[in-house]
């Protein structure tokens, strides 16, 4: 089972397990060191991984590179098994500052700084979001001014809104820093194009900052201790004009402002896209320390004994009590059903980056890449929030990690981009796909947009009723028949549920946007009346985008693993449809014998997984460094 | 508002409040100081609030107390305001060791150490939980054998399982500590008669463990750092007789066991009971936090602007958002109804102990404790856990306070009980009601018990059907009515429907115990079958319980505040419905469209409701010191 998961990176994965092995001496560095001791500690790490390879994998061979994109991922998922500020700040290093100069730098800026930046002798900052905007990355404050009498832009923080947050490197360690800054050109009369990204120094040799820049700590965070985050102010810093990062936009020395991408929004929305691997790495780093938890809890809780039948000598095992079960193992099954959705979704960006895909492919990407992002960070939280307290109040204690591993991710689901926004995101693309039309939207857009194109698109319940039609065959409606459990462990019925539910809901959202905007409503609240509607509509998306990758991956499996991957895909399927059966009962797709019959096959499936649940832990190949805890070392107990 | 929700304990909540105020400097002490310094903070604060005689209201009058009973709660709850780590270790020192000496021991006990512990100048333990066992507190491993050579007990830790574990104050401030271990009497023929407690001393005047007697630290935790939480191990430990807490219990000189309760089960919860105070004190702290998050980010959201209407001057402030005001203003009707059910739970507390009310009252206490205790802990965690997401990367900063909060508070859904194991026990409680039997059963007595009394406890169908109709009349099934939204606003109807789920669920999990049992199944398997049933049925109970508590209080408030209260009661009800609204379409309680109406409903009154929403957590009245935090200083944003 492992090696199927592991999959065709699974060289990349061994080389970080390994890693991972051999330091394991800073397991636990969270607590036991001062907060910039940690910090530097975690750097020191950082770059013993950048001397190993490991982010190089990643870069073109020409600089220092081994142009193997999945490969890299890969092993950035699996430094989540250990310190996660090492991952973070590797994250920020290697994906975010080196990866902007690869992708919205040319050739200049890659022979001057990119072996620099992927090696770690060039320490640097991603510096994106700020005090007054995080999500709204179009509406950011920093200015980056052409001053044609030096040839420079002066780059600057015009209110304390404006200033540069929460940047990873930037309170201790960076050297320099990717900005992004509204572009304003022409002396006279000043013109806006955008946000855009600059390289700016922002430290000297011995690390003090550089004249008009005033640096500061965001001090201590729940957790990711070992990353310095911090703040940026800049006071009309000046830097050359090839400081800009002019892939998709250049200025010339007279002032001149040129781009390919003609449309603001969509060139905005362009080089954001180039930025997809930070979420793509995000998200499998999530699903991987949901692996870490469920390690450590599903192994305590098959040896763990509590309470038992009166009179029996032996108190019985959490593992096999139906609560402890009902909590742990459908969360195991969806950690599955994520990895495989995860493997997907990597082979797709390299497919796309490789291939140099067009823009369509490239939207369904970051599309993708949104939904698995909100789902996995999602899953994440709630799965570590069960394993603790699963666990009780061991579960509490440092030592055996998932106070920490909780702690750290916490932030996952807000950053790279805040969950429920990145859900927004994925319905708006699912809404203008019904009429292929790409880039221009921002999430209110959506509404802009339906007004604009009423007429055309076909958002009417009409142009849907055919495929709704045909779902409607696949998804019998069940009420009137006589063995409620009849096909409940058929792939195509779980994904006839899930496809039906997300035409709907989708469809639902469009009527109710035309409405809207055909009654003359303003946009933005039209927009703002169906937002749990929208974001509903995205996750359902995805939910099936899941299940679907779950049910190939069964297909695909070595028949020696096929039993029990598709029992446990059988427990994922079916929580999802439970989870949700109350809009399935309220749209008549289920009826109520049904929906007990789910309920009591989730029990019995559960049943049929806990046997073989810690083979499944297992299978996820965690270093032993990071789930060793004492707890789980039984002369700890008995 | 403020003085309705702070009801008849207003002036001890205020003394609580103007000590946090007097010590603001101790927010953030967990980021600022080591581990140990911040320890020794913490116990100076304690000193402090002993001193302002906080602790001593709830003790007896010959002691130094002041006889307030529900004012030394409301105080303790208040202290959830401030730094939990001094909440805990005030609750541990002032709560379950001054408190086990009050309810366990006798006149010699009380005269000799309680106004010591009350003052905080014998500082103590309670410990009771060991690595080996959490909830299962009857079988403990710890012994004490009586000696009567010497005149002696032995206290003793047989196993590694049977170490002390998580005790606070054990790693460093406690000198002596409650002890609960396995009494054996009888030097040839040695009889165990169960866990009582005794009083050991573990460290001398200079803070160094006594002979026979191990102390080490359980190291750092994912939160309240500033409680030093340790282990103890005993090594043939040897007290005198008077040691052991005898009001329930006592031995003499010859080693002759006596209880005026002769059945051991009885006996042991009836110890047990006494101590219900610690669960009815961490609900109301959870409650309390969950006001500081909630007061943090509703402000935050009602100053703090993201996107908005395209090409309009201002981005749209994020309570004007409906997914936020979803996410957020459920929660905040939730504590307001958790608010309430608290305050009926601590006048229900100091009538039972004040009246010394008999055995029935004491039993119905402790369910509703423990029920309370469980949905206001895991409230705390839920709410904690959006408010840092809606609050994004500023909510992950240490100086926004919510992680600080996030961390503390994580542990109390499993400490003071297990929720899952404190919701079996209300659900055992409500099973054996139907025959007024109290106190011999563990979680899984409920299966013997079943097994045992099958013929004559009411627990079929007939006898509840009268109930059900009953409930039908109040909660017709509007599957036929033409208006959905019909009486969706009417108290009756909630608690109607809320009592009909309640019923229902506990006759059904009566009827497949009892199935079970007349089918000759293992009584183990029959109880664990129907494990999330029974806890489902507990949670239905004090769902309704909350429900009709805010009701009741709504009813009492001041006119004034009536339209505004009574909006955010159909707000918390409708949620409560709409959240169990599978269960209601499957039992044909709802219809489709009536579910969809509530849904539709739930919107319309967070729109109602976010207008006044700043002002429902302003009558919290949190201090300052709590909520102050550079995220919602306003010159930090614009």
């Amino acid at each position: 089972m492992r090696d199927y998961l592991d999959g065709p990176y699974k060289a990349a994965r061994d080389v970080a397990r390994a890693e991972l092995a051999a330091h394991a001496e800073f397991a636990g560095l969270a607590e036991r060191l001062p907060r910039d001791e940690y910090r530097d500690k975690v750097l020191e790490l950082l770059l013993v991984a950048a001397a190993d390879g490991l982010p190089a994998r990643g870069y073109p061979k020409e600089y220092g590179g081994a142009d193997d994109l999945g490969g890299f991922i890969a092993g950035f998922e699996t430094l989540a098994f250990g310190d996660l500020s090492l991952m973070v700040k590797a994250g920020v290093q290697f994906g975010l500052f080196a990866g902007a100069i690869l992708h919205l730098g040319t050739e200049r800026h890659h022979k001057r700084y990119l072996a620099d930046a992927v090696s770690g002798r060039l320490l640097g900052c991603f510096a994106m979001t700020e005090t007054g905007h995080g999500s709204n990355v179009q509406a950011l404050g920093t200015t980056a001014t052409y001053d044609p009498a030096t040839d420079e832009f002066v780059v600057h923080t015009p209110t304390p809104a404006a200033r540069k947050d929460y940047i990873g490197n930037a309170a201790r360690h960076g050297r320099m820093a990717a900005v992004f800054a509204q572009l304003v050109v022409g002396a006279e009369s000043p013109e806006r194009h955008g946000v855009h990204c600059l390289l700016v120094p922002i430290r000297d040799e011995d690390g003090a900052a550089l004249p008009g820049v005033t640096l500061t700590d965001c001090g201590p965070k729940l957790g990711l201790n070992g990353v310095d985050n911090g703040r940026i102010v800049f006071d009309q810093v000046r830097v050359p004009r090839d400081a800009l990062l002019d892939r998709y936009a250049q200025v010339d020395a007279d002032g001149n402002y040129h781009s390919s991408i003609e449309n603001p929004d969509r060139r905005f929305f362009t080089m954001l896209g180039t930025l997809v691997q930070g979420r793509v790495s995000v998200g499998g780093a999530a699903i991987n320390a949901s692996k870490v938890a469920l390690t450590i809890a599903i192994r305590y809780a098959a040896q763990r004994r509590q309470f038992g039948a009166p009179g029996s000598a032996e108190e019985a095992l959490l593992l096999d009590y139906r609560m402890h079960q009902r909590r742990l193992l459908p969360l195991l099954a969806r950690t599955y059903a994520l990895h495989f959705a995860q493997a997907e979704l990597v082979d797709e960006f390299v497919r796309v980056f490789n291939d140099d895909r067009d823009e369509h492919d490239r939207r369904a990407l970051e599309a993708q890449a949104a939904g698995t992002k909100a789902l996995g960070t999602w899953h994440a939280t709630e799965t570590i929030q069960v394993c603790r307290e699963a666990c009780g109040g061991a579960g509490y204690l440092a030592e055996n990690r998932l106070a920490t591993l909780k702690a750290d991710t916490d932030v996952f689901t807000t950053f790279e981009g805040d969950n429920t926004v990145l859900l927004q995101l994925v319905a708006k693309g699912l809404l203008t796909d019904y009429r292929r039309s790409f880039g221009e939207l921002d999430p209110l857009g959506t509404a802009r947009f339906v007004a604009a194109q009423a007429v055309e698109i076909a958002v009417e319940k009409a142009a849907l009723r055919p495929l709704i039609e045909r779902l409607r065959d696949v998804v019998p409606n069940r009420s009137d028949t006589s063995d409620p459990d009849a096909g409940l462990r058929d792939d195509a019925y779980h994904s006839g549920l899930l496809r039906y539910r997300e035409e709907h809901m989708l469809s639902g959202v469009a009527r109710r946007l035309k409405a809207g905007i055909d009654a003359g409503d303003d946009p933005f609240d039209v927009f703002n009346r169906c937002q749990d509607h929208v974001i509903a509509a995205g996750r359902a998306h995805v939910d099936r985008v899941v299940l679907e990758a779950f049910q190939s991956a069964v297909r695909d499996a070595p028949e020696e693993v096929q039993p029990s991957l598709h029992d446990l895909y059988d427990l994922h399927a079916l929580t999802t449809i439970e989870a949700e059966r109350a809009w399935y009962l309220e749209h008549g797709r289920l009826s109520p014998g049904r929906s007990k019959a789910i309920t009591a096959l989730v029990n019995e499936l559960c049943a049929i997984v806990r046997p073989v649940a810690v083979d499944l832990v297992d299978a996820f190949g965690v270093p032993g460094s990071a789930v060793d805890v004492p707890m789980v070392v039984p002369s700890q107990h008995e």
